[in-house]
């Protein structure tokens, strides 16, 4: 019994989940578990389902794109552990919580290398086994180090590259290649700030809470679709270095949280949204 | 058009999902929006739809029993308001948030009455325009105050009977007239804490946490399937009477919650868990 | 026995609470609670304190303005009920929420009167037998339309004017009449949105937690001290409708929770920050 | 200039925090931060300081205990990185969380060594450079395999002793040996349940939150003075073995919270309550 996830994207119409339960159906495949979502606004049909069986999976999709609407995206493979590729800078709160789960089999994904521009985490890297390969962008132009980047992830195979606190600003054309594969995480403030020091400026604006979103990167930096939020309290008596420290620690939980929607194919991107199976 | 709610449960089997969404198909219904459940441990399978179309619900029905395994569960209705009473004691906090939200048109049922075995709600009550009805207990026995109440629920509509801080233990003979349409709400300790006084025992204990718990009704008093949950943080500096005050606080947010989810349907029961499609 | 609040704002200097409860004790006072923060970056000190005896609270006063550095603000009173006035336009879920606190004897203020820019609320606010003030502001410009309102004010004490969902934009001359007297309620965002119709871009952007945020209303439009926040977990089967319920859900307890803080006298402001002792 | 520690304990009386800032005053000491609290139940007073300058603890400390109560405890020493050593027997959640913060600088203990029942973690901890050791406890009885881990524990110095999922009950003896300063983790659910496979009971009864308590050991079993609590939501699509990895995520957060606290001798243990001053 081999397990797949099929994933379907659709323009709405009547008899969407009859016309694609009928195949599966008619090739003998269990349905594990199964979630539709219909988006309105747009008229938008999502399916993700996971089953159970056996069966030529791109026979599957042929006769499911027949009966469906022509402009429908499906997907179908066998359930796989995801490849995934860190990038870091300097912070080590959201790399290390990752290699732990990594390394207690309690991350969904395999963690094949960790690229940074700076050689800080190389010690915590390499004491999980996990290579680790410092392009450092110093002398370098973006588009110099971006390439020298994507030569070293050539040898790596890539389903998801994951910005967990890497802190160069990518370029479109870096972007474009990964785009719905690059997930980050970033601070949140209620208030938003813009600009640096954006804990200083919490600080002196009297936060009582500090978040973290993990999202989607598009070229529009910061503002990919979302996939994950959360806050943690804190008060007057924190000082700017203690609510960075809270916001580290709602960072970490964040992205791990993400994380495991994309890596078990729950996440869909429609527009600026995200519809989640979970 | 006219919206209908389908509610399916039944030995888990293949196909359930095309054999369901087929007879819905062949009567032209839209599925607006559909989830489906496995519990696998029992094997039980669990469907909610929301429906748009034009049907006779009891053709629709006896389709669906035909086609499905033999102990199914179908019920499909017209999407409509519950009708609802309320059954409180002395605490006004649940009561009154539920009143207000039915008065501001953002309550998912009809609140018909509110009965209590004591007076003091009874202005309250009055306020909203709704029928307050006292049924003292004192000086009779519980069987006799029972039928008392049974007698004055007797002239309303009953889709759920909704605890609102009701502080009478209610007989099984009771409870088994209003089985899987009674909502009870109450405070939740870590750990729990039983007997008299517990606000007392979680002050003592110095607890950081105070929860509450939304259930059905059963026997098993306090022990029904839970429907919702939540906690607010205390600390050493809350009095007793502060902690009961956070207690009242995130009773009337969980018992909203709860009642939210099982008016609109999405609520199975099965054992002693909830099923919840939200 | 009497029972006092002390409050004590002064630039930071070595032994300052030596000097203060020095003066407390001398007049045989019984501190009761006490609460001391120094607000580093700006090199000031703040206490709170509630006291029980008896005592001149003009001598205390003067004695500590003697002893303490020069700048120092010192306030001691009698603990009372505070005076408070509810602006408000058209939505009831802050307000209800606030009239069945105070109706409950859970509220720590006396809620006088609610003035309104529409009639909608005088129903709901007469339920409760609290004076309701309707003064419409078509056909009015701002400034006349503000001392109509002050007018109406007039014969209520006034400690605190709560906007509880009020929404109009007041002149500064009016919020300096209250400076450090008005707090405002308003629905927080991660990202944050400018603009019309918050919602819809909440829903278009897929954010996963909704927030509110209790502030001191200063000059700067949404923009002063935080005094409360908390947010409420979305997802994308939310319609900006639901996101518009959730929002009102959070918003109506950090108001409460603010207005606590507030009438209790444990907030300080200090720049564009809040110290609360709670 | 030097930061010292103050704590205070005594039966409450007038007075007291004046008499204590006198000593501090007197001696050119200047008070960062300041707590003080009664539990006005036990009539018992507490203070904790965090002082800056340069004086003679023994000297302070006598002159305390001369000017209060004759019960007092009063404890004033530099401000210092405490010792720890962690117990652990094959859950790396904690562990990995404690040894990741440790090594970013981000704990405020050392941890000198580890010591567990069995060998599996130890590789996870030799990564970090930090002592392992298995003191198996098969073959040997409770008295006997305690005595070995004292053995263990006798060359390093220990401020605390952190169960990180330690899973063996220590005697009455031994827990006497670290009273106040041995912290354990573990879950909570509400309602409680006990007796063997408690995710398995959360899940049978459809729980929507898992919780995590951290507490000081005392002999009564899980039953010592709590330090810190949080909850995660989950739902009846979640498996046994999905709370179970909530359970974990949410241990790890509140360990690392209450070892913050404790670790800054932020901690006052009153009968079963904690004092806490953050």
């Amino acid at each position: 019994m081999t397990r797949y996830i099929l994933r379907v994207e659709c323009p709405d119409a009547t008899g969407l989940i009859f016309k694609i339960t009928k195949v599966i159906f008619d090739h003998g495949l269990n349905i594990l578990s199964n979630g539709e979502f219909v988006y309105a606004k747009r008229s938008r049909f999502f399916l993700r389902a996971e089953l159970e069986g056996q069966c030529d999976t791109e026979v599957i999709s042929e006769q499911l794109r027949d009966t469906l609407p022509e402009a429908a995206s499906v997907t179908i493979g066998v359930s796989r552990t995801k490849d995934v590729v860190l990038l870091v800078t300097r912070e080590s709160h959201c790399l290390g919580d990752l290699l732990l789960r990594h390394s207690a089999g309690e991350f969904s994904g395999h963690i094949h290398a960790v690229v940074s521009n700076r050689p800080d985490l190389g010690d915590l890297v390499e004491r999980f086994d996990v290579p680790f390969h410092c392009i450092p962008h110093e002398g370098v132009d973006r588009d110099e180090h971006e390439s020298r980047v994507l030569e070293t992830l050539d040898p790596y195979p890539v389903d998801y590259l994951v910005l967990a606190k890497y802190m160069r600003i990518l370029s479109a054309d870096f972007v474009g290649q990964f785009l719905g594969r690059m997930v980050n995480i970033h601070h949140s403030f209620l208030p938003a700030f813009v600009g640096e020091n954006p804990y200083g400026q919490a600080f002196q604006r009297g936060v009582k809470i500090i978040g973290a979103t993990a999202h989607f990167v598009t070229d529009d930096l910061d503002e990919g679709p979302i996939i994950a939020q959360n806050v943690i309290p804190v008060d007057h008596t924190h000082s700017a270095a203690d609510m960075a420290q809270a916001g580290r620690d709602v960072e970490k939980s964040v992205l791990a949280r993400a994380l495991k929607l994309v890596l078990e194919e729950r996440v869909f991107i429609s527009g600026n949204r995200t519809i989640i199976f979970d």
